[in-house]
């Protein structure tokens, strides 16, 4: 007997067919003697429906007025997935997030989840009964609606896991895995049996929109052994787990990329301290998320050279921002190119190889891919090149870390 | 200044316009200095899209699931009204049935409101707050949400105005009052500046949909003046209020008709007691609702005739129901007739002025009428006629007690 969440995603639910198959598993886990909780998403296309209400109704809006529309969604589903669970003659009662409740903190829209009682959930788990949670919702501490942001729903469903020591978090979604790569890119994708935390962090961040990156950190902080594997298939997924549960660590796990970035450069920057604040400091306080900085050394002693990516969809208010302080920072001139292209290789056995960094740049440069910008953390290196390059590039780093599928 | 309940049902809050068209009623009433609660239905269309979504997932389902979904409706438009009032400027929140909370019993789908908490929401009206509620929804003992049936919103907005001791609960509806007679038949109906409860009572269980049955007990029961106007116009509409209200009473104030009855009848019954028991008894069980009922005298003391009505589309089960028990009453002979109306007429004045019922009966027989069965109350006269002269009838009665327009 085990005790297992089982998260179903908008697209997982997003008929009344689909609700009933999902059911199904949901039996299927039932009926062999586990304890479950099934946590699931708006149908798909109706927090989009909601939200649009939303903006319709008043352009700058309450967002604890926008939560509790948009929470909406959920709650039609527990109900739904509760009724066509007991028409199976599963025994079932929905829960919304007041209910439980799960507490979060009041920041609206984006609340963290504090806490979730489970004591009652657990007693009827006792009586056989399955408990069918909203995700993506939360109280406040005065007894307002909260979401937790898109995609809460994972991060809903890790948390309780997590609270219920569960012994599994089963993520149902439109996809069969996490993969070494884009399918679309490289058709010699393989499915990952095992991914650790750490490589799905990057992995998500990087977009690759299999899980929020909040619910895999959640994840990782309380050992949550999380699963994604497809709605609409029997097969294996990928498991999500421990560093310490994957025995053979390969070098390279993953190769994503993140399109949709620009990079700014300033030249003959004032090289004094206080400057980089007086540049990330403005940019940071108008909410534009900046990614990979490069300073160059500076020549002169005088003046450097500063490179930096932003969000292309940012770049117009980066440049608006940067205009308001260059009279105080005097760089001679600034040029942005929205044509770029963030690609990473991924994996935690990077720690204990050498050579991963010069095994990218081979493969790159054997393709005549040139190199804008360079950044790496432990586990991921990163490159930034023309986005004209990066089917090529993501396949030649495919096949240079022996990824691709026999 | 007032203390005013606005109720805004399904097409007046059917879109964002409309949603925002009510915002500005509402933010007028607020400027002028009322204390303002707003009771909002689910946008119209809404409701039946997620029963409709119920009936899909499950045959037979759990009303409290069914509770959850619809519930759903309401949770959206005071998210949007609250948005959209705040937008015009107006300190407003949105309260769901839970938060503030309104006690409900635990019939599911059919809850009858116990109490409602107006503490918060009062102390709110102090800081010039406008408080939007839900409708149609309230809490039951055990925390799991309620409805009270369609058209339950126009209860919540009398119990609500109940409860904060409103000066007067504003019903915005689609139509501009209640009139005498159905315009669609009498051209010349006038609209009905006020109307006693117990007249509104009549009207609307005969059909007169402006009003929910259950909130106009409730307005009686809690001496509620209830405002019955359009969102459409700005027209004083139709006040339902307390009979010392209404200086010179009206001997009749409205003709209404009932379609969709049937008539059964029964001869040669027994003529024992225990037999009306015996018919009338396993319908109850059988949850038909008979209407009118007469019995003929029995002519050789030993058998009677029973007449009766029903909802037309109970016949075929009414029918089932009396071939069960026929074996012990033994009856001759069934008949039914689906092609019948029930035509009344309606007026607290009544009681005080003799021959109403004779000035009915001549008008009818003047034009040809049969009158199948009669039934009175103390303000109404009700009599069952063949449904093809529903219109001639209706208007021969309007005519003949004056109620025409000018």
């Amino acid at each position: 007997m085990a005790r297992i969440v089982m998260k179903f995603g908008g697209t997982s639910v997003g008929d009344i067919e689909r609700i009933q198959r999902a059911a199904l598993r949901v039996k299927a886990e039932s009926d062999a003697g586990h304890e479950i909780a099934v946590v699931v998403s708006a149908m798909s296309g109706e927090t989009n429906r909601l939200v649009d209400l939303t903006r319709a109704a008043a352009p700058m809006h309450d967002a604890r007025e926008y939560d509790t529309v948009v929470a909406a969604g959920e709650q039609v589903t527990i109900g739904l997935m509760s009724m066509a669970l007991q028409d199976l003659g599963v025994n079932a009662r929905s829960w919304l997030g007041w209910q439980l409740p799960i507490h979060t903190t009041d920041v609206h829209s984006a609340a963290r989840i504090t806490s979730i009682e489970t004591g009652e959930v657990i007693r009827r788990f006792g009586e056989g009964q399955v408990a069918v949670v909203a995700g993506f919702q939360g109280m406040a501490p005065n007894g307002r609606i909260t979401t937790l942001g898109r995609g809460g729903s994972d991060t809903s469903a890790v948390a309780l896991a997590a609270a219920l020591k569960a012994d599994r978090c089963d993520i149902y979604t439109d996809v069969d895995g996490v993969y070494t790569t884009d399918p679309r890119i490289v058709p010699a994708a393989r499915k990952l049996d095992k991914i650790t935390y750490e490589e799905m962090l990057e992995l998500a961040s990087l977009g690759a929109k299999v899980l929020q990156t909040r619910s895999v950190e959640l994840a990782m902080n309380h050992g949550v052994r999380v699963h994604v594997r497809s709605s609409f298939s029997d097969e294996p997924g990928t498991l999500v787990v421990d560093e310490e549960e994957i025995v053979e660590q390969q070098m390279v796990n993953g190769v994503t990329y993140a399109p949709n970035e620009a990079k700014i450069t300033l030249r003959n920057v004032a090289d004094k301290p206080g400057v980089s604040a007086g540049i990330f400091g403005p940019l940071a306080d108008a909410n534009i998320n900046v990614d990979m900085i490069v300073q160059n050394v500076s020549e002169d002693g005088a003046t450097t050279d500063l490179t930096f990516t932003v969000p292309r969809d940012s770049l117009d208010r980066t440049r608006k921002v940067l205009d308001g302080v260059r009279e105080t920072l005097q760089w001679s001139d600034m040029t942005a190119d929205p044509n770029v292209v963030k690609v990473s290789i991924v994996g935690v056995g990077m720690r204990s190889h050498v050579g991963v960094a010069k095994t990218m740049f081979q493969a790159l440069a054997e393709k005549g891919i040139n190199i804008q910008v360079i950044t790496t953390s432990e586990i991921k290196v990163s490159v930034l090149i023309a986005d004209e390059y990066t089917e090529l590039a993501v396949r030649a780093l495919h096949t240079a870390f022996e990824l691709d599928a026999a």
